[in-house]
């Protein structure tokens, strides 16, 4: 049943390869301060920071730069970029970079003009922004987490060890994004497969999940087809742009809110694998894809008939005399295969998690209820020892 | 190849039984003159006109009225609207009906305010509003055209025998829409139906274009087969709410660009769909299932491939051992079916069309050029021919 919702997502997204000349009429939206938020560096390398703020020259505009921003942007980062922006008093948060940058600006934005500490009052109170928020504008270099057309925004504290998402509402998400699948063509290949599985996994929060079989389902089958053969030309050849491109849309249409209306959705992968990554500090699709299979094939009996559904649909397997478990566990091993052959991490060893830190990830998991099955402490416990 | 494009839906969407609800709190943000714009009646019949009204007596709106809105809005009708409208300057367009008195209240939102004729503005120069826009809100009663959440309006002129759609920008799409898909169940039977095939032929339009394999086509295929399982069991039972709530999310998600992206777009079945009404003055989606198949027939070698794909991903039709062509037959042999069983007029004779319309509503056909075949009139003509 798709029962009561609002669908609103106002961002303005500029896409392809020319999608940057959009940037000037962009700015002429906004006044004179611009907050250029980066990471690394990257860009510097690529030449997507001379191309930015060459516009950002052409329009005059006055802009102080918050750069580093890490993979798993932290809530002291946080404090240091609010800082900076409470002295510049920006017109526009300029976003350059990944899901992190994006997620972070977007904190940053809600943070300005209000005297709390971020992280307590967004991500410990999941309280809602009663202060004036300022604009944020994205240009995305890596697809995966669909932070350019949403309110998402996830933050690592490490002094806690927890990374925790508030999902603002739409007057938070990006005013505009550019996607330029060429912009995510210099990422690693690993950085890659780990946005095709951080896309393929917010498909499967929501897909599985609700007793219906509504209009989200049929979308989310065709986004995950249409994922799952792209990724196999991207991993062969990263620089097939055509991949890349679908791939770079898929990951927007993957977590606008779309596919969600009518699931309760489960979020549970996301739940583990946040945690992981607040011990680890590993890249978040891999945490996904590590933790993925145990918990697929642990909830696989309270939802067996959607988990038949996806093995015929998604998969292609013929359901010709198979009872629904056979066909569910035929498509959980395709699925286990498209992940192994695009070079997916498969377990959390791989990515530093010990035994000896289960229990803490474990604590560290929050407990969803939108899924086939309401999870208790020990059978986190025993996912997690499934996916050592 | 997805190419360049932006996408900027601003439409927010209140979709449900308890959507009306919203109405109020969106009256709050427009000013005191508001434009009620409705059909021949039904909604007196089936309450919804008392539900409205009560709202907006309840927000001490000034309202004048717009009524008797045909089922393909005519020019002279539109002169009508837009001299009430110049008198009463309305803060606010709230359309309650189909797709056409959305559309028609989206040309009367641009001509209000400008001293033109509207129907050779915009429906015969094309020309783009230069004027301020009333700002429009929708309450559907029927689910097919899409137009609750895009630009377009398409307007009949029985003078000139012309039935024309231009597609407005972002700016003069509705501001909100709501969506009760309780409000299409007192819909008779034959519109209904007629709203599921243009809802199908929608995709269709987009999906036959291009040579492209991308995320739109995995997309459509989504929602033609959510559509299909729909329509099944809506025409068992018109009264199975979660069939006719799919079939209105659909409807929207169908003409709403997203799967348009990428795509070239054909429209020549609503060209030839169009000309049939602007002669017969019959349904809308009954005019493009009575001249479909003829033009699929014919247009399908020039896409042999995508026909094929079409079969296998929206069908489920086995691949094993057949030919493209084969498959391609198998395809739409499946959609005859399909339309046949649920109650479609598969010849535009039924529609009141003869012999000798057939010169006349060639030459009202426009000819476009984004399909897989840029048809000649004679072309045209056996298409029509073979419609009868």
């Amino acid at each position: 049943m798709l029962g009561n919702f609002t669908y609103h997502n106002p961002t303005k997204l500029y896409f392809g390869e020319d999608s940057l000349k959009n940037l000037k009429d962009e700015l002429g939206n906004y006044g004179q301060n611009v907050l250029l938020v980066y990471g690394g560096g990257s860009i510097k390398k690529n030449g997507v920071y001379d191309e930015i703020t060459a516009v950002l020259r052409e329009c005059a505009k006055t802009v102080t730069e918050v750069s580093g921003v890490m993979p798993n942007p932290t809530a002291t980062k946080l404090l240091e970029g609010v800082k900076i922006a409470r002295e510049f008093k920006p017109d526009l948060i300029l976003a350059v970079g990944g899901g992190s940058v994006c997620d972070y600006s977007k904190a940053v934005s809600v943070s300005v003009n209000c005297d709390d500490d971020p992280w307590e009052k967004y991500f410990m109170r999941f309280e809602e922004p009663d202060c004036e928020i300022v604009p944020v504008g994205c240009i995305l270099t890596m697809a995966g987490t669909g932070s350019e057309m949403n309110g998402g925004s996830v933050i690592t504290n490490h002094d806690v060890k927890l990374k925790i998402g508030h999902v603002f509402a739409d007057d938070v998400m990006p005013k505009f994004s550019i996607l330029n699948p060429r912009y995510t063509m210099t990422l690693p290949k690993y950085q890659m497969c780990a946005g095709i599985y951080d896309i393929m996994n917010h498909i499967c929060e929501q897909y599985f999940s609700g007793e219906d079989d509504n209009t989200s389902d049929y979308i989310s089958e065709g986004l995950m087809k249409g994922l799952i053969h792209a990724s196999y030309i991207a991993v062969k050849d990263p620089q097939d742009y055509e991949a890349r491109s679908n791939i770079m849309w898929t990951a927007t249409w993957a977590l606008n809110t779309l596919v969600a209306k009518g699931k309760s959705t489960d979020w549970m992968v996301h739940m583990l694998g946040q945690a992981v990554g607040a011990y680890t500090d590993a890249t978040h699709g891999m945490t996904l894809a590590a933790v993925s299979l145990p918990y697929y094939r642990y909830i696989m009996p309270y939802g067996i008939k959607k988990f038949a559904r996806f093995a015929v649909n998604v998969w292609g397997i013929s359901p010709d005399g198979k009872s629904d478990e056979q066909l569910a566990n035929e498509g959980l091993d395709a699925m286990e295969s498209w992940m192994k052959e695009i070079g997916l991490v498969m377990n959390i060893s791989e990515l530093g998690a010990t035994e000896e830190m289960i229990e803490g990830i474990a604590k560290a998991t929050i407990i969803l209820t939108g899924g086939y099955k309401v999870l208790e402490k020990d059978e986190v416990k025993k996912i997690l020892k499934d996916s050592l």
